[in-house]
């Protein structure tokens, strides 16, 4: 290690650790060698005892756990022969098996009321008694088959829960007692997810994530540091097929490619803390990284795992957090469900350790009030002293862009927030084996609610009714195609073709990302692998005009191809129709508007053919008016679609789009404004501001280097916006003439301002 | 007046009275001769004044005023000539510029400051001025035209309010001042409402009661009795066309009708206070109503208006409200818009003055507190000292049964509140001109969202975009139409015909109605007119079974007729198909269903054809789960439809539907159940009882005299449910023998229990 290296690291763990409660820091040479060390510490648990009754967020979780195990306690459990996929019985009562034995655990620490740990002990030991007896788990449908579960993933879970309620129960078993369940439950358990379904295990995945961190977990709970090595670099010498997929159609693995704890901390983690799967998957997966790394920190503080690779781990709990909108849903970015939230019980856990060990940022407390719940462990016990101490502060969620790959260097995700709007782009890498195939695509909310939408994924995560509530095949046919984005299809074929090992090895590229000045935020990316010899470059902007009440925003899709095409850009706007300036006719039946690559969801129900003038379409949201102003040129097409077609049990919702097309062209250039700008109320009946702002909309420029739009507005004043297409510096000197008039700059782009 | 008579009034007076703030009774002698008298007395403003400061709820309101008055006079006022229709500047001009002189005569009252005064002056005159030039509105489209607004009621609804501006700075103005105003503003404008446009103002309308009231409510202010007897009895010995129709179609007058104010009050309200055309115009219609009354009773209580028909208008708003679910939004019978609620402004006054003149219901309080805002008044200070006093109590809606007619004979409405669940069931007169041709329909709410709905009208109010903020044609060809409705549909024919000619002639006719027992409500009514030689029967009725959380809904609907038909039963469930137990054909791109009544805009997008089991259809809405269950014959077709054919500007809600059909018979007997039995959560992805409880569902007897069905569930017990279908005495005794066993009951219906 040289000097340079010791410094920063010494600043790091300065700036981490400097505002931590003192009391609550082990002993960073040696850990927590006793029980319980891994979520609770000797130490803590001492803490807590004598804050509880003053802390009134851990009270009351505290109070209501207490309420739901002593009832369980009452009713007994069952330890059910597997048979279910997820929502049938066994599956459900397994499930809810190892979330009570994990809270009897912490409230046996706690509370020090025995029958805590014998509700734990005896659960485990009919585990104990069972589990060797048990097959392989007979519903078929997993590439790594599970005991307990359907499949390896579950019983991962599983096992990161009990080995947490093992550790607090350690002390209460006897030696002999131990030696059983770890004899006959863990460590045949922890083989079964690692040596015997390597292809679960040694992966860089949210599932090889849950199963590092089931086999770290028990492993620091047994004191086994051979598991603790497997856990963290993988079972080793394992041959593998390079060419063996996933249920998802993702690769099992690499060439190459590292494996464990580590490598999957590393690879899917961009350093700015983005996991590359989105924000609905990292929800997910952040429970397994971040309790692990905590129990490892607790217990073998020597690995400085929250180090790791600059913190990363401590970066992407700001990250996920800053990638929801403002109710706290997140993004939808690849699969991904809609209204998952940082209330679902796995960001407790993020919010509770980011804050414990990442600097007590007051921010967060601010989300764990929201939450209105802690861990009931070290970090929950720091949290809930930081709001009693009102050291709460807001979480304000600014612009930000999330850079992409292990590298950072594969393109990012960047949002534009600007007076209630907030504007996600899209210019990552696929996103493995849960991305989709729409680079350059956005998705537009104003105060907290989605307004032109990303469809999400086609699922019903646990409805069973829906496909046994797992991937609907409509995932695969509509949602993750183009078409079902808000972005470029060129000759009605997916981006990638939509194949997973074309797309996986690309990325997009930002090109300017500029936020400093709040009127005028600028986001711009060019993707130029997603249709070979195709070069798509969109910028998106948002610009605050004073005259009037919400900034809109501008969208620039810049396409130019060696070859002439069709491209069709979809617009997924949610809610009514109000008015178009234009005429259609619509069908009196709809057509289907394709025949794959996700057109054959699709119908057709209008269309029109442009004139050449501006088209708007103004519609109704959640009360909000709302228009899309769009730049068109003679005899584009304009077409009315409705998801639905091809859907033979309605497993898709039936939204509408508006698709602009153009046909038989090299390059095209899509222009368009969204406003936000009225508002509705059903109460009163009165509509306010109901239509757009936007007079007219116009190219005056576009040439390979610069594109000029000119935006003229109803109060009788126009802007000219400006974009370098080739010269990103900050500091280049731009000289360009239209229309007789000269504009001079620096920079990448300029918004001129006509009064 | 007889000496029953006598001592029934007196009971009534010492009801309504008993309760009331003392110093706030006026003299019932005579009346508050000096001005302010209308809503604001003179004795009512010293009490205001003297309690400023110390009543939040009505200093707030007073303070928000007074901030909006104070910025509206600095910018100054505007008063153009009129030219648009609503959504257009002069209508909302106008439309503002009553309300801003309606608030600042209180505040002048209220504050004794005269820039007030000055300000209702400044723009009285101004009226005063041009008034006398204006022509008929431009705008042709109403049956009655105005002068300031396109039609009429508007023109009213502004001398509502100024009226009431007028009484607050009648003291402030001249002799020679109040003179100029009455002779060029006010004696012309209720002139020109009432004589020149007798076939608005003679009507027994909501427009009419507008006119009637406007006129009433300058006369009060003038003291001119003329008028006033105009305003209560109408315009006399004017001739009228018995086929002179409005624009919605409606008849202008029937024969023998008697008209004015008083005819307004006593036809369109049953006895229980229900308004004929249903909530969403009662609650607009309320105003004018109440308003108007209440300033006769502080002008000239010697009329006795509250007592009027038996106390009805303060009934009314009991009926009012309840006819509102857990969110306080009205229920949709006949046209109506989603949305409409007891927050609105009008509902203020209603609760307000329905509190002050209506004993003092403590119910009352709470939900004007909820509505955070009262009148400016007597009213809204008796209310703010209530609150203050702390007397507030809940307003518990129950189960009730609102009579329809003007002498309550005419059918009803009946909700069924049980467990969260709210349906509405309706067997009432026509409706007058917003009536639906819908006979035994109903709705379903679940906690306050509708999840079996009614369409409400084709309509977006005020928002100019759709048709000017008008009626659209789809009003009268899809939201009136029987097919739009859950209920039978003869032929593909509208009840009536869908003629208003032939509906509004009949009424169905309540049969049970009884929810004495809240696991077990009933309500059952019958419907003769609808179709010629056919009988329609349906019972809805609430199970509360001890093993399931929420209760169910048993509909069985019973047709019988003289002719072989085709009977379709609409069931219009809002949400996503999670499943059914049946298997369909969904067709590669829907049909239309029909040419005409309504069928012409339902797309077919699937069907199926019965094998005789029960069908089951479950469903998600707003993250709960519902299941219909419905007893089918061999060979009935099942279709889902979906709203939107033959609807070329996008005017209708795309909604989905569930047909059952049943060709070539008789007779028909649908029975059904809908249950809310499970929930899901999208931020723990945990589903809970997704699935529904009935095991099966049976027609167990038939005859003319009764009908049995068995509901078995999935606890392993089954419930008989027995209607006796001709004799709905609550005491006679009853013995049936179905499958050798024999039932005896007493009264219209029995619930019998297998364990």
């Amino acid at each position: 290690m040289n000097i340079k290296i010791k410094i920063s690291l010494l600043v790091f763990v300065l700036v981490v650790f400097s505002c931590k409660e003192k009391a609550l820091v082990n002993d960073e040479q040696t850990g927590n060698q006793g029980h319980p060390s891994l979520i609770l510490t000797e130490q803590g648990v001492k803490e807590i005892r004598a804050n509880l009754g003053s802390i009134p967020i851990f009270d009351k979780t505290l109070a209501a756990t207490k309420q739901e195990i002593d009832a369980e306690i009452e009713q007994g459990f069952d330890v059910p022969v597997p048979k279910d996929y997820s929502g049938g019985y066994t599956h459900e009562t397994h499930k809810k098996n190892y979330i009570l034995m994990q809270k009897a655990g912490a409230l046996y620490q706690i509370l020090d009321d025995e029958k805590y740990a014998k509700f734990v002990k005896d659960m485990l030991f009919e585990y104990a008694k069972q589990y060797p007896t048990w097959p392989i788990h007979p519903k078929p449908r997993s590439y790594a088959r599970g005991k307990l579960f359907w499949q390896c993933l579950n019983d991962s879970n599983w096992l990161v829960y009990t080995a947490q309620a093992y550790d607090c129960i350690y002390n209460y078993l006897t030696e002999e007692e131990r030696n059983t369940l770890e004899t006959d439950l863990f460590k045949p358990f922890a083989d079964y997810i690692s040596k015997e379904n390597p292809q679960f295990f040694n992966r860089v995945h949210n599932h090889a994530t849950w199963g590092n961190a089931a086999v770290g977990m028990i492993a620091l709970a047994m004191d086994d540091d051979e598991l603790l090595d497997r856990a963290l670099n993988g079972v080793k010498d394992v041959d593998f097929d390079p060419n063996e997929k996933d249920n998802d159609g993702g690769y099992i693995r690499k060439d190459g490619q590292q494996i464990g704890f580590y490598a999957n901390v590393n690879e899917p983690f961009s350093p700015d803390g983005y996991f590359t799967e989105g924000p609905y998957y990292q929800r997910y997966a952040s429970y397994p990284f971040l309790i692990f790394a905590q129990a490892l920190q607790n217990k073998k503080p020597e690995h400085k795992v929250f180090e790791f690779k600059d913190g990363v781990l401590l970066k992407s709990v700001n990250a996920l957090l800053n990638l929801s909108d403002a109710d706290g849903e997140f993004f939808l970015l690849n699969d991904a469900q809609k209204g998952m939230s940082y209330y679902n019980s796995s960001l407790i856990s993020t919010v509770d350790i980011g804050y414990h060990f990442g600097g007590n940022n007051p921010g967060l407390l601010s989300i764990a009030k929201k939450q209105g719940e802690v861990t009931l462990d070290d970090a929950g016990l720091a949290v809930a002293l930081g709001i009693k101490e009102g050291k709460e502060k807001p979480f304000v969620k600014k612009s930000i862009e999330l850079s992409d790959g292990a590298n950072g260097d594969e393109g990012a995700v960047g949002v534009l927030r600007s007076g209630g709007l907030e504007l996600v782009f899209k210019y990552t890498a696929h996103g493995l084996s849960h991305g989709h195939y729409d680079k350059l695509s956005y998705a537009l909310f104003d105060d907290g609610d989605e307004v032109v939408q990303d469809y999400g994924m086609a699922r019903f995560v646990n409805i069973e009714q829906k496909g046994g509530g797992n991937y609907l095949k409509e995932n695969t046919t509509w949602a993750k195609q183009t078409i079902a984005h808000n972005t470029i299809v060129q000759n009605e074929t997916s981006q990638f073709q939509g194949k997973y090992d074309i797309g996986s090895q690309y990325h997009s590229n930002g090109y300017i990302f500029s936020v400093g000045n709040d009127s005028l935020q600028v986001a711009s990316a060019k993707e130029e692998n997603a249709y070979p010899g195709t070069k798509l470059h969109r910028t998106v902007v948002t610009i605050k005009d004073e005259d009037y009440d919400k900034p809109y925003v501008l969208d620039i899709m810049r396409v130019s191809s060696q070859n002439s095409n069709q491209y069709d850009l979809p617009f997924y706007f949610l809610g009514h129709i109000m008015k178009t300036n234009f005429e259609y006719s619509k069908y009196d039946v709809p057509k289907i508007l394709g025949k794959s690559d996700g057109y054959q969801h699709l119908y057709k129900e209008a269309s029109s053919t442009s004139n050449g003038e501006n088209i708007q379409l103004n519609w109704l949201q959640n009360n909000k008016f709302y228009t899309y102003t769009a730049v068109t040129s003679n005899n584009n097409e304009i077409i009315f679609g409705r998801i639905g077609a091809n859907d033979p049990e309605f497993n898709l919702r039936n939204e509408q789009t508006l698709i602009l097309r153009k046909k038989n062209v090299n390059d095209a250039l899509f222009v368009s404004t969204i406003e936000s700008h009225g508002t509705y109320s059903p109460v009163s009946e009165l509509a306010i501001n109901a239509y757009s702002n936007i007079a007219n909309l116009s190219v005056i420029h576009n040439s390979k280097e610069y594109t000029a739009v000119l935006i003229e507005t109803n109060n009788d004043k126009s802007k000219v916006f400006i974009i370098s297409n080739e010269n990103n510096d900050k500091d280049a000197a731009h000289k360009l003439a239209i229309n007789d008039k000269e504009y001079t700059w620096k920079g990448p782009y300029i918004l001129i301002e006509n009064k």
